[in-house]
């Protein structure tokens, strides 16, 4: 009989943290979801916890945990501004502590990690679109810093656990991504001309809607991770450490971008949306583009595509369908 | 009688804790120095021991430490990469946990604090001389991050500890300083062009030695953390946080540089050494740039000028005759 693989998921009820739980279970994992509630939410697993070989344990990761696991996937950290921002400082510590006491675990237990990092340590880039080679334009003590610094020094870590201690830790950079079980008032822009779609209020552009984003559906990312993790240590070694791959010099140590390169307009994506809401009473409406409005950031998948074979596969159109009827059925 | 004012140094045994924790006993303080003797070392505080308001205690600040100051200066972390890379997980957390530490302390106790940060948190810099407005251009995964990442970290730790829970603490970004108690091996053009002349070993140059380097002797530092130190948090307030100086927007917390803006090429340190070491039988030998070689780094210092009404005052032969005797006094 083959052995269970024992898989440890951090913020593993919140929106990706949840669905990757799912995705492991059907793998035929063993599958352990730490998480403190603060974004992620009972609600998000309780289609799991039947689930024998699924455990749930209530457990904030700034604090150490122990256990032992074949893998780790390390998700916990707030993501949307509304939420990173209520308090900053344990933002931070999630981040920066959270990463560290991972690193320990799989230190400690010769666990293989991925650490779930973010296009945000690019910051508002000057470079376009971005490549796993580029340093980003962060700054240190502004509003958001407390995600983005806290991010950054948690790819510090895992590059010298890595190179001190030979912890088999793999980074994936995450652009925005959406889908069901994403947080309903997390202030970002799907999630809200939906909400205000599915409640006849007009949908709200800043500008005139012409500013592009790139959106990746969950499952998209969910497979590229698992993907990610499968590779041999072996595969790993033979393509990064400044190998030439299609051009591209390879990052010293595995760090990938993942996100879906298609670029909409805010527009198209109102448009989308009353297209499949077509008893929405919501007009599309047009407010002053405010300052700190988000920059645009679109991923360079190039490493990702040659090193998994993967690349996004949902459309746009698919998957704001799933993400609408999630919306819908938790009205 | 006037109550005695209580202080606690960081890295109190170091290069720049061991100066500053002189200056406090001189300025009537009772001083706690913290350090792990990592980088620093005993000796440096010798001359210390002897004052009954002196306190050494050996402790690493990634744990918490607890007791009742005044003021808390956080110099802790080693500081020039032959130190910091050795081992590059315990810089990290040297910065972010020893200053997460440092402000649970400052927040419990109602204490003052002043946090050095460094100019390397401007990376390799775009931007010429460095304003604190700018945002730096760090890599987040490569062989400095360990130091710049954590030093990065460190600023957003105190600016949210200042937004979110109030604590009055300040921050410094030290640029390159020397002067006696430098660590005579710690890889530095000055100490190590020091260590060659008294040795009479050749004076290596790479390059042409035209690329020019700014000195700040540890005195002028001292000064102005001292100063600054003094400022009530009225007028701190009434500066920072969006204020117009000098034609410059100043940023949303406290934050200046320090550092001496007088440039001078490597070669002219390298005959400046030799001038002052006429009996030397060293000679100035050229060789190869390194790919790595340091960027060039310029502080503007419009800021603290204006908030402390200071600026370097010790010129650079005086600085380095100091210097001299001290590496001479202990071969």
């Amino acid at each position: 009989m083959e052995e269970i693989k024992k898989a440890l998921v951090t913020g593993g009820a919140g929106f990706l943290g949840s669905h990757l739980c799912k995705r492991l279970l059907a793998d035929g994992y063993e599958v352990t979801a730490l998480d403190n509630l603060f974004t992620g939410t009972k609600e998000n697993i309780y289609e799991l916890l039947d689930d024998k070989r699924f455990s749930f344990v209530l457990h904030d990761v700034t604090q150490p945990f122990w256990g032992q696991f074949d893998e780790i996937y390390n998700l916990a950290c707030p993501a949307s501004p509304i939420h990173y921002q209520k308090n900053p400082v344990e933002t931070t510590k999630s981040s920066m502590l959270g990463t560290m006491n991972m690193l320990e675990l799989a230190l400690k237990t010769k666990a293989r990690m991925i650490h779930t990092s973010t296009s945000e340590i690019y910051g508002d880039p000057l470079v376009h679109p971005q490549i796993e080679e580029y340093w980003g334009n962060v700054n240190t003590i502004g509003l958001r810093s407390c995600y983005d610094e806290g991010k950054r020094v948690a790819e510090t870590l895992c590059a010298d656990y890595r190179r001190q201690y030979g912890v088999d830790v793999r980074m994936v950079r995450i652009f925005n991504t959406y889908g069901p079980k994403m947080h309903p008032k997390d202030g970002r822009v799907i999630s809200n001309f939906i909400m205000q779609a599915l409640a006849n209020r007009d949908i709200t552009l800043f500008g005139n809607g012409s500013q592009t984003r790139s959106f990746q559906y969950c499952d998209d990312l969910i497979e590229a991770i698992r993907r990610y993790m499968d590779l041999s240590e072996k595969k790993i070694a033979s393509f990064f450490g400044g190998k030439e791959i299609d051009g591209r010099v390879t990052p010293a140590v595995p760090v990938i971008n993942t996100g879906n390169p298609g670029e909409y307009t805010i527009k198209q994506l109102a448009e989308e949306i009353l297209r499949q809401l077509p008893e929405s009473k919501s007009k599309i409406v047009y407010r002053p583009l405010p300052s700190d409005d988000p920059k645009r950031r679109k991923p360079d998948i190039t490493l990702a595509k040659a090193l998994l074979g993967w690349e996004p596969k949902v459309p746009l159109a698919e998957g704001i369908a799933k993400t609408i009827e999630y919306f819908r059925s938790r009205r």
